[in-house]
């Protein structure tokens, strides 16, 4: 049903510090970079394996990330599992009572479709399924 | 330098709703099950892809998973990079000034070596670096 974590979700009030640590230290290449609106994040991706780590820095202190950073600091955020078939992911965890944030897919980044658990029904672990673009 | 993203670690109070909801739910298998004295935790790994969901409960209060449950509650504990020379990581990471929590490797989970760095150099992210046995 899932294949793999897709990546994690780092929220920084530091990008260019994060990606300091991330690619010029941990030596994890940056292999994209995009504003995000509807998600209201600017959000860079570097490599590791066949996963990423998903840097997120809010646009403005009304943004989800934005709440998050103000509430809890910096730091892991949330965790995407990757699905070939995220409409199939998302009934099997209706039919076992999973509260959804997203209860269909929408955009996410790099044209991925992913939707959101409530970390309320995931042991408070924000939780991301993602189905990636075809040539990702 | 790092080659994937080995696990990530849930602190929970429940294991067994846990292993309800990855396994049960999400179709994770479990894969090892072990207590691990020197972490004061039992650990539960589930397989998805190449990584792991490792589900942490506290053998007490006293426990660094237990202090961690008191005051942030069940969620996000850490994340796992897994490098095949844990030693020269940590060599790498000192040099760039990063703090370590354990500055030689230790016994972690199903013999892996393993490090902790601190969440103060890294943006708020408990970060372990593994390396694991080699059957593994």
């Amino acid at each position: 049903m899932l294949g793999r974590i897709d990546h994690i979700g780092v929220a920084t009030d530091d990008l260019d510090g994060a990606i300091a640590l991330y690619e010029g230290t941990m030596g994890m290449p940056v292999s994209h970079r995009e504003t995000v609106e509807s998600q209201g994040v600017e959000a860079v991706l570097l490599d590791v394996g066949e996963g990423h780590v998903e840097l997120l820095r809010p646009l403005g202190p009304e943004t989800p990330v934005g709440k998050y950073l103000e509430r809890k600091g910096p730091g892991l955020h949330h965790v995407a599992y990757a699905g070939d078939d995220i409409e199939g992911v998302l009934g099997k965890l209706k039919e076992s009572g999973i509260d959804l944030i997203d209860s269909e897919p929408r955009a996410g980044i790099r044209d991925s479709r992913v939707a959101f658990v409530h970390p309320r029904s995931t042991d408070g672990v924000l939780t991301e399924i993602v189905e990636p673009a075809d040539e990702h």
